[in-house]
């Protein structure tokens, strides 16, 4: 009744998954091991091994939790926050309304720091929340995936700190395409996704804990809401001499996740940061040449994901539609207020390159010719080549 | 640093995973493709369509979380239970005290329905609960991994609904091994998993709720505590023309799922019932010749989970590693109070067959006889034989 499964070919150039890399696709072949198996426990060693490198940070609590970026969210929330604890949450996008909204689950008392989407969360802002609330926790994102903009970190840690509150941030999106680096800016909380920079299939969540953050948690006072995510617990399946079964984590995943990270490293994390780096400026020159203006202010872009205002008199579902069916190219539509105003253009993980740079622009100047545009045939690859042959 | 991944070959009875199809496998390796992508939510809607055929329902909200079994238990859970509502939880195992643990995470009043451990729990005690404490809900579990146990349901649904309260069933050991028939039953609830007699990789847990179940969400007063968990969200971007982004489920769980029901449909659902039973049935008399008792009562058995009393003067994890080292073969420990006092063989899925029967049976005589148990060679096989050869 059900025929096997096929699927056509997609290039995958939106805000996630990205396209998987092969030898990760492979990996998820390997037989099942046992939960409790000792080749198995190697494995899960190698991989939090692996988290630990790319996320830059020697933090014990650090595992891949058994589901996708939001539940990373919640199990950094869940673990940390007690009914009534005094949260501040930097909202310049879609993916900080979403912190907020688990927040308040969570039983916080939420203060929200509003920018406009595309503007980054300013320091002064975070410091005067502070002031008024004494917060438990300060949370941002760091590369918000609806509007592209890569959020600076530095001062507003400073400032948590200096405020005695724990600091978190959502690394979903920049996790593997540009520097984290835990231990180096003291962050204490950060969750990311296997299926965005490190280019594998989604379904796990890449979680760390600094020693102050686990110290907050061995201190609450009442349980973790969800037994799911329970950060004690899943301490004492993924860490130790003596691991104790929690639930029966995807070995599928976890094995693609190690391989994932292989490949990461093997690259090297500068080299990738700055594959990153040189194909988002080409893809913003190409765009820019004809008429399309990203949504992100200028230096706070987040390389992996363009975030295109969409000219008047376009329709976004007709554009991208014809992309998928001309092409085979997915871009992503617009989040929240951005719904139908915006296109989302991610260049993540192996798809980071020239060539599907290079495809992308021409495809949607073509759409755009054809849709009344005056532009002439080529602006946009042009501009990028100009960007690939200068540097 | 980390070498390519390699695993060593295991012959996997225990409780979870079993060995995976290579259809399964195989199936992993498709490439990506976006979760609002028209050729994906094709593959979502037959996942969903298999889904209700092994579950043996019309339920509209049938679909698989992004977690396993664990937080199928956990949905379940938190989108039924408001702050201050009464459960009443059967509890005969590990896993009935999971639900009880999570169920009080919820805000739930649990009343306890205790029974010893490889016993079911009687209609009766299910009825005098009712009595005392007009539950919003009564949970059982169908298949308890921790005994073995086998849980009839019929009376005690009735009763349950008598008591106007929804009834639900943890099905994560028996789906896909035994009959579950959620509308024959009028079972209101029920999660599973995808590692055991669906003979995928872990990674998710198929769900479904009646519009009974469905009604009672629709009816909350408060929010959900689990936003990566909430069935209202999570519907909208399963069922209907038009699907809402929630989060990024994982593709390639979801492609492994489809392949792993396409391939239990095509076995059929009473042939393969009829295989695991016909196999238990081998393995526990192979068990008795050799004078292991099971746990569970006799007519109570989980035809794919056995639960063996290990005898005295045996240790539990001289054995289970011996079966490893020397054979490949995983069977499970005990859990809970089981620990060091019982095996679990999962005969699961795939790995329900003869020639698991017979390996693991000799091993096990094997290392009996050798760990001082006076036992002919050859009494174990020779008993399941004859099973094999009378049916």
């Amino acid at each position: 009744m059900f025929d096997e499964l096929r699927v056509p070919p997609r290039i995958l150039l939106g805000p996630g998954p990205s396209i998987a890399n092969p030898r990760v696709l492979k990996a998820m072949t390997t037989p099942m091991l046992g939960y409790l198996d000792a080749d198995f426990v190697e494995v899960m060693n190698d991989t939090v091994a692996l988290i630990r490198q790319v996320y830059g940070t020697q933090n014990l609590l650090t595992f891949p939790v058994s589901g996708t970026g939001t539940a990373g969210m919640e199990t950094a929330l869940t673990n940390i926050i007690e009914q009534g604890d005094s949260v501040v949450v930097g909202i310049n996008g879609y993916f900080g309304g979403r912190i907020a909204d688990i927040a308040e689950r969570c039983g916080a008392e939420v203060t929200p720091v509003h920018a406009e989407w595309g503007n980054i969360i300013q320091p002064e802002q975070i410091a005067e929340a502070c002031d008024k609330v004494t917060p438990k926790l300060v949370a941002v994102v760091h590369g918000e995936t609806s509007t592209g903009v890569l959020q600076p970190l530095e001062q507003i840690i400073d400032i948590t700190h200096e405020n005695g509150a724990l600091f978190l941030a959502d690394c979903v999106t920049s996790l593997g395409g540009q520097p984290v680096e835990l231990d180096a800016r003291s962050i204490d909380i950060a969750y990311s996704c296997t299926q965005k920079c490190l280019a594998g299939p989604p379904g796990l969540s890449p979680i760390s804990f600094s020693d102050r953050a686990v110290e907050v948690i061995r201190n609450r006072k009442t349980k973790t809401q969800s037994f799911y995510l329970d950060a004690t617990l899943l301490a004492e399946y993924w860490m130790g001499d003596s691991r104790k079964y929690h639930h029966t984590v995807s070995m599928s995943l976890i094995y693609a996740l190690r391989e994932a990270l292989r490949v990461v490293i093997e690259e090297g994390l500068s080299p990738r940061y700055q594959r990153h780096e040189r194909n988002a400026k080409a893809l913003i020159a190409g765009a820019e040449a004809i008429g399309l203006q990203p949504a992100a202010t200028k230096n706070h872009r987040a390389p992996m994901l363009t975030t295109l205002l969409i000219p008047d008199g376009i329709d976004d579902a007709t554009i991208r539609k014809r992309l998928i069916q001309d092409y085979g190219i997915e871009i992503g539509g617009g989040l929240g207020i951005f719904a139908g105003k915006a296109w989302r253009i991610g260049l993540m993980g192996d798809a980071a390159n020239e060539q599907n740079v290079l495809l992308v622009l021409n495809a949607i100047e073509t759409l755009l010719i054809e849709f009344g545009a005056s532009v002439d045939t080529g602006t946009a690859v042009c501009a990028a080549a100009a960007v690939y042959q200068s540097s």
